[in-house]
């Protein structure tokens, strides 16, 4: 081996090297060009059946549909995926162990379109992935089952949104009835008494979850349930829900936000209106994203893990993919509040 | 074959309706797995080699390496990824069109660091993607090259660091210099007599060729070149930069930001000194990104068509891809000044 090829895995370099043509040509040769006359094409080929270059790799992907590539798949638009630092936060955990273990991680967007969870599951289908780790899924999504059942490991980030008899999905998600409880405790303990909440769009699992805890607290305390209003996990939608909410009552003097950037949305409305932060009307969002520390006033909020999130994803999703098959039990991270400024 | 099959391409549904078994076991069998008994192992194979299902799929993987899919490749960390508004920009344009030939766009940063463009060169040269685009190079980055040279077509965002004898790589670009020099024009027709410029990175195209359009336009006018900073394209190097300036040369009236996020840092930097801008300091930004019309004040800036940038290196790319091989000209888009209140 070591003779032949110098030492280590056979490389394009060797290849050429033995062929006595540029690795230019016998890249051209390996990538299935037909523009390499035939007297080259044939050395290269004689060279690369010799190293055991083609055959190593064709090999290898037929019998394994080994690609050594992660995908980071985000059921979102890619505007959504670009303004929310929730993403980047999970996405940098998985990075990390991906890239510990050297494989590739790859992300795309894949919106709620049947179009492009075809093209995408004929990708993963092709053999260019080893697995996917699947975020912000909306209502019941067929993309996970439907890669699942084709061997194609996945995890999600957050639980499923329908509850199912079938084989289980593994996924990894942040305690958001636990979260949502705190957040209410902490107003409520603030001496507030009329409070709303501003939710998440109600087909995924983290906003319907998080209005539960929020439901579930107000009951414990002698507080007014003052309404909720779906903000669409944007800061446009976090300020036009609080808008419409303080319309309804203008009242209320506490709103649990179920995250940041419609969190720092209703900050822009209570400025709009004069209402001062926390005197008037006290603020808490979840995530700690980027945007609680910087916003003004600071946020107070719920933490998730992110970047423990994506790790964990990470982790599981490879160990799927080493020891075969089998979804795994689920992994539910602890939230904290994090006080700042906003309540 | 519509008797066979129902019409068009045979499925993983075909498949598995033919060999008698669920979807779930065919697709274990087709994707390598021991977990299935020998008869449905037996069947399922028997069925997809019927409907050359297999056969099809591996044939076209290893006659023409085709997987449809495309890499957006930034050669940056993920925070600045995730940072600029630029690269979402160039991605939603690429996108656009990438989706329309109904092809996966996959994107995925690739740090300076020899090991991970190893490993990404590793994934493109297994034949999982037909394609890459490359976006904000540094120096003269070998990735270019080595894929090129290896048979995987490329297209680059910005003009190479180097200029080479060798076979040319594709690239589009903006008209860096004329934007810059339109930029210092304005400021010196508004009256601006010490201008300086935070430039970009200048182991980048983009970054020299602004500094060369700021110096060779501040020639033509009646003003002191008051000297350059390094603000390295983010918002704290540029608040950084406008501090280092304005501490060597008080008397500093306008500057040129080599993008949006430099020119909020130089807004930042002015209003802890107590500058009023635009009254005693002018600021043109670079980019048109969002991050311009939200600034306070609203940033004058050179626009570039990031969007038409993503748009046409991708439809270079496919049309290298669909033609084969050669390289093609260069594309230079044009830059317009945006004006709005900082200058």
């Amino acid at each position: 081996m070591a003779g032949r090829n110098g030492g280590g895995a056979p490389t394009l370099e060797s290849v050429a090297r033995r062929a006595g043509v540029s690795r230019a040509t016998a890249g051209r040769v390996l990538s299935g060009s037909t523009t390499v006359g035939p007297q080259a094409r044939e050395a290269v080929l004689r060279a690369a059946a010799e190293l055991r270059y083609v055959t190593n790799r064709a090999a290898r992907s037929l019998m394994t549909r080994r690609s050594d590539s992660i995908a980071f798949v985000v059921a979102e638009s890619e505007d959504r995926f670009f303004a929310d630092p929730y993403f980047s936060q999970v996405l940098h955990g998985a990075h990390a162990v991906v890239a510990q273990h050297d494989m590739q991680l790859v992300f795309t967007v894949v919106s709620r379109d049947d179009t492009e969870r075809q093209r995408f599951e004929r990708f993963a289908l092709g053999g260019h992935l080893d697995g996917a780790i699947l975020v912000s899924l909306h209502g019941d999504d067929p993309l996970p089952r439907r890669l699942q059942d084709a061997g194609v490991p996945v995890v999600l980030s957050g639980r499923p949104f329908a509850h199912e008899s079938r084989t289980p999905l593994t996924y990894v998600d942040a305690d958001n009835v636990g979260g949502a409880m705190a957040a209410v405790r902490l107003l409520a303990q603030q001496g507030r008494r009329r409070i709303a909440t501003i939710t998440g769009p109600l087909d995924m699992a983290a906003s319907v979850d998080r209005v539960d805890g929020f439901r579930a607290e107000l009951a414990a305390h002698d507080v007014v349930d003052a309404g909720s209003a779906d903000g669409d996990f944007s800061i446009v939608g976090g300020r036009r829900a609080m808008l419409d909410l303080l319309a309804a009552d203008p009242a209320i003097d506490g709103v649990f936000a179920a995250n940041d950037l419609m969190a720092a949305g209703a900050l822009q409305a209570a400025r709009e209106l004069g209402r001062r932060v926390p005197e008037d009307l006290a603020v808490v969002g979840f995530d700690d994203s980027a945007i609680a520390a910087s916003a003004q006033p600071a946020l107070t909020t719920v933490r998730q893990p992110m970047v423990e999130m994506g790790r964990t994803l990470a982790t599981l999703l490879l160990d799927q993919i080493t020891h075969g098959g089998e979804p795994q039990a689920p992994v539910i991270l602890p939230t904290e509040i994090v006080r700042r400024d906003s309540a």
